[in-house]
């Protein structure tokens, strides 16, 4: 069987997909740090921070470290990054301030709408490597009209692990023919797809500023392939 | 410290405080019954499926069988009553469809308005003993717009179980006393109370139906006490 005939539920790829975290990330800190009369390169915090995430997934991954919520993550590496930039010292209410800069994402212009549209034909939600409390905060600020957040938090495996997939499937009752992923990330889909899920593939070329080489393509033929979320809400046929 | 000056997050029982469940079970299930030519007496159904609730999750609470969701409960003791009132046999489609009645509960004439303006000024959500899939599509089908589904699924326990209140502060990372739990059930509020959190209470004096005894009014100071979720929105300055 091909094709989204089936789907009743789309989750949704959040960093990337649905919110541009480079660019707000530069945008809130460098306001905040010119307040605070902070010589930081915010650009440069955002990419070594970012860069950190995967090796930091990894260490769950591998049973290194036990189950550790993203915001945790975050915050470990967030002050390592600090380190190797020379910042000054910060106190403990500055860093979580940064640290919570991931609840405080813009979404791409095309995302609210495309959202919107989706949400009166089929039930939404992340299904993102955050944990509930920043999914649930970022909604709030980005006015994401999500129906749940289906945060990796409530599997205790990070994607592409297949629990996270197949997690949603059987809280939700649902066969993963009736579930598609839409993401920016071809490894993503990869992994959605080989769990049986649909799949639909939305480029976001600057995610990772102006020199970005990956995901510029869809690297296989998904279900869905559309140049954004309000596109993708038409071919939906919401 | 009292009040609820320092509320983010309010929680919401679900059944009888959200929904008419009684009612809508009536209403749908005899309609249904109709055209399939069934002569059942919906309404026992309904008091007799919704008494085997408590002791249902007694089982599970006291450690007799391992976490299971309330759809599963729900299914388990509905061919228990189908068989007290001799109904006749039915296939397993019928009963999926009669199980997920609880999935099509109407809201109380307030709550879709009252949850509206409460969402404007604070997170909402559901701390319900259904499970995720139940309370995202009885969301839908109300229209109730929850910023996420905080069900007791998540946390493997059901209230009035102190991991449930506990938990969702621990997951959105915030201390009991900005987290309110609004239900029509005094037993709920003490619950909740004892873990530190903030209270209110609505009466729904016809959730049981025509002669209920239980719940009419307020039996502790509760924090906020309103009339219905619009007067309580209003309380709550939203």
């Amino acid at each position: 069987m091909t094709g989204p005939e089936n789907v009743k539920l789309i989750i949704f790829d959040c960093f990337g997909t649905v919110v541009d975290w480079r660019g707000s990330i530069i945008e809130d800190l460098s306001k905040w740090g010119e307040q605070k009369g902070l010589s930081i390169d915010w650009a440069l915090l955002a990419d070594l921070w970012r860069g950190s995430y995967e090796p930091q997934m990894g260490r769950v991954r591998s049973g290194e470290i036990p189950w550790t919520n993203l915001d945790d993550l975050h915050f470990e590496s967030l002050q390592a990054v600090l380190s190797e930039l020379h910042a000054p010292e910060l106190g403990q209410l500055d860093l979580m301030h940064i640290n919570r800069v991931w609840y405080r994402l813009n979404p791409w212009p095309d995302a609210v709408e495309g959202l919107e549209r989706l949400k009166r034909k089929f039930v939404i939600g992340p299904l993102s490597n955050a944990n509930v409390s920043l999914l649930v905060n970022m909604a709030k600020f980005a006015n994401l009209p999500w129906d749940h957040a289906f945060s990796c938090e409530l599997y205790q495996h990070y994607k592409p692990d297949p629990e996270t997939y197949l997690g949603v499937c059987r809280m939700m009752y649902l066969d993963p023919e009736e579930v598609m992923l839409c993401a920016a990330h071809n490894y993503d889909l990869v992994a959605a797809r080989e769990c049986g899920l649909r799949t639909a593939f939305i480029p976001r070329s600057t995610e990772y500023g102006p020199g970005q080489k990956t995901d510029l393509t869809a690297e296989q033929e998904w279900d869905v392939i559309a140049s954004d979320l309000i596109e993708f809400a038409t071919e939906m046929g919401a």
